[in-house]
């Protein structure tokens, strides 16, 4: 067994705190990363307060690690001792399925395993995340991260890149279609800046006059009050597909008056109560009301690759992880652009 | 100025009694039908108790209609006198559109012209339906009933046929693909005929036990009692397709269970209040929900067509007109096998 150090929850009502435990020797495929870097996604708190009922104790999160590789395996052939790499939400999956033999790994029938609160396969263990000084995760599941880009600023592509870029990519957002994105926060910076790298005419919806200015600085081509009847109007049917990033349950029907026919709304946000959903507009323009969860293994790579390209990252506050209790009552207050990501040197600190 | 018998409510509150009342003159381009049969909808009853809001008095509903061709105007060249034809849901659209462009006349953005409770182009006067002796319509909105079919079974066809038949085939079934039908009743029944006609395998949704044997003599293949959660799980992540033919808001979370990933759900049904939709199992299969309102007149010649080869026609119970307020009553208590037809030769009775 590894020794690890990181942070963790002890239970549901704690805050974290340093946590010294174990992980798997790394195996024949497997690739152990020193962790240089953490983005720190609002799940990670949904997991470690138990809100979605995954959380396992003592609970460590972080799923947008970035890292250099410190050993591998004997049959490992992908990654070499140095290079830089990531992980995102998944650590593992079934293989077998159609998802996973199309490379879908995250709609994984029997389930994938995620990179923290899922059961590592090896061990019958709960997963421990990337809030640690290092982490041993099977070669298929380790993505490569191109050597322009900053690690830290990086790291949030892991999930807040690919759970936009995906849908961006499934419902062809490219140049002559027109991309809408609501909330401007971890996903929906990340959403105008893709939306925008890949070509598409992008509209951020804000309810923050104050984020006008920073939308277009990211790359929106125009920003959008969305309580603004006026402004909305000006954009009634006209858009090819709206990626809502906002996790909390909200009306969409004036969103849905701005799809054209056949337009889709893709939710990346998993509210906890139902969305209650007026239909007429669905029916009268045969709209689609969809949903989207992160990325496969190979989109993600190919995400990677398309951000090293047009070096893109996100926009990031770096902090100690001792800072990590503090982070999280500010990110329930929006209080980032747009994303923390802990400096996991401070783990020596 | 054309003379017309028929019915009407002279206000939302009150029963439909008998109405003589005016259609515009037979135009350059106008067919005069006389009516035959007319089939009874359950939007009919919405729109003369004003319940979508749309009613103007004296009510004539009606958009179910079949006749014979009893008038052309001079410039008419696709239809002779005494040829089989029937009127939908739609007598007029802007035709410039991109979806009247297009041949999607119900998605015409300025918005159709509805055969009763629309404003009819030519007069500046309220549409009026086909409970009525004659209709004056546009020959492009008229429809071609092929003459091997039933003509009282047939008129049904013109709204509960094409509601489910644009859906089966904008979302592709056919043989491999497997489709679920929830509800049992005007649209319902139309959707098992056409989806097992179309060549999927075909699972009729129902509440009824006593509807088992009556769906399976309609073509399904297979009935499912929707709140029997061992026969659902049965079907767990199998279908490409549901198409939700009940108007009241239910919980859709059962039925998302059953859906492949990529699964799509279509309501064609509209109920009066918002569905609360849980999103999990859009995100975790990318699902998508979606609506579908009728079908545009090529699809629905196209439909006809298809329902003459394959002989396909609506299971009616034939009443006289002045049965009509009845007929409500037990349409509101699903009390009829599956869509009231109304004989207008009762007009002269």
């Amino acid at each position: 067994m590894l020794t690890c150090t990181g942070f963790a929850a002890p239970d549901a009502q704690s805050p974290l705190a340093p946590l010294n435990f174990t992980r798997r020797d790394v195996g024949l495929s497997d690739v152990e990363i020193e962790i240089l870097y953490c983005g720190v996604c609002h799940s990670d708190l949904h997991f470690v307060r138990n809100e979605w009922g995954n959380g396992t104790y003592p609970a460590v999160p972080g799923h947008e690690i970035v890292g250099r590789v410190k050993s591998v395996g004997a049959q490992v052939t992908k990654y070499k001792v140095g290079e830089l790499v990531g992980v995102g939400c998944l650590v593992d999956s079934c293989r077998t399925c159609p998802s996973c033999q199309e490379g879908l790994e995250q709609y994984c029938e029997p389930g994938f395993t995620g990179t923290y609160g899922g059961v590592e396969k090896q061990t019958g263990e709960p997963t421990k995340g990337g809030y640690a000084d290092k982490i041993v995760v099977d070669q298929d599941f380790v993505l490569r991260i191109p050597e322009n880009l900053d690690p830290a600023a990086a790291a949030p592509l892991l999930c807040a890149g690919i759970t936009t870029y995906s849908p961006l990519r499934h419902w062809g957002a490219g140049p002559g279609k027109k991309v809408g994105i609501i909330g401007l926060g971890g996903l929906g910076h990340m959403g105008v800046k893709l939306s925008h790298a890949l070509g598409a005419e992008t509209i951020l919806f804000t309810t923050s006059a104050s984020k006008v200015n920073d939308g277009k600085a990211l790359g929106a081509d125009d920003v959008v009050l969305s309580k603004d009847a006026e402004q909305m109007a000006k954009h009634a049917n006209s858009f090819d597909l709206i990626i809502d990033t906002v996790a909390a349950a909200h009306d969409l029907t004036p969103y849905f008056g701005l799809l054209k026919r056949e337009g889709t709304m893709v939710q990346v946000g998993a509210p906890d109560k139902p969305m209650p959903i007026n239909v007429f507009p669905l029916l009268f323009k045969r709209l689609n009301f969809s949903g989207s969860l992160i990325g496969g293994i190979k989109e993600t790579q190919e995400m990677l690759d398309f951000c090293g390209q047009h070096n893109i990252t996100s926009e990031v506050e770096i902090i100690p992880i001792q800072y990590i209790n503090e982070a999280y009552e500010r990110m329930l207050k929006s209080d980032v652009k747009y994303r923390f990501c802990i400096d996991m040197a401070s783990l020596q600190g």
